[in-house]
């Protein structure tokens, strides 16, 4: 049984963790980057799939690139995050199976529609965001996820050599400045969103 | 910033962490329960939307009513797990927001589609089954996330008051027995899914 964690730890991955709208000068470097992907990819995915594509904006090219086709308010943010990861997703995972789950030869064949594609590619590079987002955190930095951009603009100016990679979501990755955020939003008693069986 | 975990916990969280096929016998209470969703509800979501619906499945009867619906493999795992929780989402989410993202009173209007409604509570309530899962962890625990099984048998045993609520995948949870694992499966050089801009 794994030792459970203490409660600084429980406090940096949830419970005093905000997602911030603006970060200090503090850079997030490519062996910061590095350490995240690390961690990342190690969380659980659906016969190993790997599904998300990670592209990691840290350049002030980059940024406007990116930032142009964000809501006007996320673009701000982009623009002043010292990096934005896009988390993508490969809708041909399953191509990579032959190595990523090699005791299983014909696991490649086990997605032969575009909707079973693309369902397992959603979620499981959603779930693989998830644990950046936590990796990112465990290591001190945070972070401030946004789904309000442009998928098909993103897609063409960041994947067009990846036809079948699309984008999901984007987070920037800093330091939180603390005069960047309000009051924390509701959260939901148990009984409201559980059933216990 | 926030103080860096140790290796110790990031081991817990990511690195030593497997996914169960069998646990021990010791057992998943209620008040586990709760303490794993009193860190998941704290998790980033789109508009705090919250659209995960959780189903602890605790009970031999209720792990039977589960394990019929899923593969073989799987139905097994589930009949011997202490407990197995289901992640659903909730398709009309955005009626809640009133209450959990106030300050926006017409937040419930940003998601006029189903196609709108259906990829946010998707992807929202995948991020929230990987914040589960790594809550579990944090708290000790080991967990076996699954997506072999009937979906639409799923939602009409368990989901049939609520037939906007659509499972999104299952996970069982306890202690892991160590016997119950293979190797761990290969995971990607940073260069192979990321590109850094």
């Amino acid at each position: 049984m794994a030792t459970p964690l203490d409660d600084a730890a429980l406090d940096t991955l949830f419970r005093t963790a905000r997602s911030y709208n603006g970060y200090t000068d503090a850079p997030v470097t490519e062996a910061d980057i590095r350490a995240i992907y690390e961690l990342t990819k190690m969380g659980p995915t659906s016969a190993n799939n790997q599904a998300a594509r990670f592209v990691w904006v840290t350049t002030p090219e980059a940024k406007e690139k990116l930032a142009q086709f964000a809501s006007s308010t996320n673009a701000d943010k982009i623009r002043k995050a010292p990096a934005t990861v896009i988390i993508g997703m490969d809708l041909v995972f399953n191509e990579q199976l032959p190595w990523l789950f090699p005791h299983a030869p014909t696991a490649k064949d086990w997605f032969p529609t575009e909707e079973a594609r693309y369902t397992t590619a959603f979620r499981n590079s959603s779930l693989q965001g998830a644990y950046l987002l936590l990796a990112a955190r465990a290591l001190g930095f945070d972070t401030g996820p946004m789904s309000g951009f442009d998928n098909a603009k993103v897609d063409e100016a960041f994947f067009a050599d990846q036809p079948n990679v699309k984008s999901n979501f984007i987070a920037t990755l800093g330091h939180g400045d603390p005069s960047s955020i309000f009051d924390r939003l509701p959260r939901p008693e148990f009984e409201k969103f559980n059933q216990l069986l």
